[in-house]
């Protein structure tokens, strides 16, 4: 059989770890797809650097020089995307741009197989790219996209074909799920947390995608796509980050016996798929609450094998490496036949506002006589049955407890803060906090 | 492209709800496999009996009236396996007689892929089975030999693919964990934790097969065959069960903040691959501590994406025929480029003796002076470090306490207990009880 050539775009933390993972393993990886797997060629723009950086010969390089400009940088990009003699380009720019997507459009109206760790474009052009995928008989790998080392997009793809998914779930974004740790751990502030994260290297400079969400909407929206078949913007999913969590409410966390954890969660529920990221109150009896640091874990919840949880390392170059990498080889292996064949089930999608959880709400008030029960009337006059109340932990004139309810919706709960702050417009001090809990 | 034709020989636990979950959803299997699914026909002893059960109709089973003879059953699976007009034999009759294996080397030997559920069969015959379906260029699925519901032998096979396998380990027996998990919640005793399994029917009548770990010995070793291609019989695991468990070993693990469970492991270091199952204390900062109930978890270490962790559940009707649909869908889709295509690496096997653990050693002994050292020094003597020195119970004239090792090997310990002996033939009561340790 005639040999597999591949061509790498982009040779940054995941490109230049499956440069390396591929040329140190292409005896045995060629051997496992059946056929001669040959790695033709690297586009970047700072090539010498890449070379020192992953160990890579400079001859496997594109272009002449130490830096490409971006107009030499492009022009090798169309070489490649134009080229004859490549069948699967893996894509690790990154950005979502329109330059991204028409790359990823041409690879594959080029006929060629493509590979991307790309979450960003793939959850805002999911549609197009599968679509032209399948148009044009060329598989699109994207293992690396969600959750790096948990082989969580093929297991949806190959092993719950045979089931329906409930629901999806977890924790996606290591960055957040470190700063938490150290914050429950540590009992010290989001800005402490931060600053260690930063200086380990697990946060960026410009945190933002990371500690509000973005990133794990993204990998949640794919999960989604397979799952349901519904494409679902980030901007639906009510996504709220990390930044506003206090030691307080760790330690009101802790008093309930639970962590908080940023989670992506959606479910189906007749006929409704229903989605969000968040902070939620996790349980300790969840295995979710365990898992700590920059570890990811993926729960899916079947109709068929019920509940699957899968744990592991969320980030990593030689991780991302060998990710790329068995969607190279299942792709040599398998050719077209490893195309999407997941038709869309058309559901109608609900944000938060509607989905039922049990929330734990806290009342920061001043403490005068009679707040429990004006607060606990105002939740029970919404139908909402109350689980439990919390210890209230006194200032010298204030008080603050929290109340965990039964499932009921946001909207419920906005009514009854509602009610408390027309009878009692003098007790609330600040607008009361509101977090799911996840049993 | 024409329809992928299917038979069923066996029609109890998993057969029953492998019809059950393909009739459910032929329509949707159909459209993921790329091809028209026909379950075509059912060969089991009592078809009245499983036609009610699984709400089948009658009329795909084979053969006439409510029972068959052993003689119009083996001639009804021989019509099978002769067919021209089947694709793929589903076995879940199970056991690894050599009539079963025939069945197996027939269906692959006619061209037709086979999907089994049967561990026993593989874990005493995988070879020969594995290079008769290479040699016919069918496929053979049997993710639901392994822990039913975990994704792991595709997992195994397609993911981990780009990766190295350093070690595979896990609870893969639900009985077991179930009677421990009992055991260490209720402070009972391992025959009445046995006797409630058996109420509730996650016990057999006769439990040898799961408490004494052969079935979990048997998914070892298919795992190992993945992991390292090795080949290991069963009874080269050094396998130790559950049945000698007693509520003080839980007492005694409870104290070191562990939890004791049924641990099936292998490892691969310098070129060796070493495997055994047995009981173990696992540290409840380990996750597989936390695996209570019928639940199975596995871990997996590689190279590159470091620790995996996957949980679900190990057995169940709907769930076995959700994860043999999964094969059925598999192979219908990706044809016989499905067969199995790592080759087996060389590896020489070491069981128990020569692993390198922690241990944990119960010593229970006449209460006199100076045991603490006697037993210390000869531990000492081997090169053994000791972590800690327990708690000691005190009897009216005895003494039980346990030394916590670094690791060391069952043969350093076995020499440690000798010179105990030699030099105090007084002091010890019973022979000490060893347990590995897992972080």
């Amino acid at each position: 059989m005639k040999d597999f050539r591949i061509a790498i775009l982009g040779c940054g933390t995941i490109g230049g770890g499956t440069a390396r993972v591929l040329l140190d393993n292409l005896e045995g990886f060629s051997r496992k797809a059946g056929r001669r797997l040959v790695l033709a060629g690297i586009v970047t723009r700072s090539p010498a650097k890449s070379a020192r950086r992953y160990g890579i010969p400079r001859e496997l390089f594109l272009g002449e020089g130490d830096e490409l400009s971006p107009a030499q940088t492009a022009a090798l990009i169309d070489r490649i995307v134009g080229s004859d003699d490549i069948d699967l380009v893996v894509e690790t720019i990154g950005g979502d741009s329109d330059y991204l997507l028409g790359i990823a459009l041409g690879v594959l109206g080029s006929k060629k197989h493509l590979v991307t760790a790309n979450k960003a474009l793939l959850s805002k052009h999911g549609n197009r790219i599968f679509e032209a995928a399948e148009k044009n008989g060329a598989a699109i790998g994207f293992e690396t996209s969600v959750c790096t080392s948990i082989p969580i997009i093929r297991v949806m793809k190959e092993s719950f074909v045979s089931d329906e998914v409930i629901s999806v779930s977890g924790i996606m974004n290591g960055t957040s799920n470190y700063i938490l740790s150290r914050m429950q751990e540590g009992g010290i502030s989001f800005a402490e947390a931060l600053a260690q994260a930063q200086e380990i290297g697990y946060a960026e400079a410009d945190p933002g995608f990371d500690i509000d969400g973005i990133d794990a909407a993204h990998k949640l929206g794919i999960l989604m796509k397979l799952a349901f078949g519904i494409d679902v913007a980030t901007s639906d999913l009510q996504v709220m980050g990390i930044r506003d969590i206090t030691a307080e409410d760790m330690a009101l966390a802790d008093d309930m016996d639970c962590s908080v954890k940023l989670i992506c969660h959606a479910h189906r529920k007749d006929g409704r798929v229903y989605g969000t990221v968040r902070p939620m109150m996790v349980k300790r009896s969840n295995l979710l609450a365990q898992v700590s640091g920059a570890t990811n874990a993926v729960k899916v919840v079947n109709k068929y094998s019920g509940e699957n949880l899968l744990i592991g390392r969320g980030a990593g170059s030689l991780e991302g490496g060998s990710a790329v990498s068995s969607d190279i080889i299942f792709i040599a292996r398998y050719g077209s036949a490893a195309v999407e064949t997941h038709s869309p089930v058309l559901c109608d999608f609900r944000s938060l506002d509607d989905m039922e959880f049990p929330y734990n709400i806290v009342f920061d008030t001043e403490d005068v006589p009679g707040i429990t029960g004006s607060v606990t009337t105002a939740i029970g006059n919404q139908n909402i049955n109350i689980d439990t109340v919390g210890h209230n932990r006194h200032g010298k004139t204030t008080a603050v407890f929290s109340i965990a309810t039964m499932p009921c919706t946001l909207a419920q709960l906005r009514l009854a803060v509602q009610e408390i702050k027309a009878k009692r417009p003098d007790i609330l001090r600040t607008e009361p906090r509101v977090m799911p809990i996840l049993h």
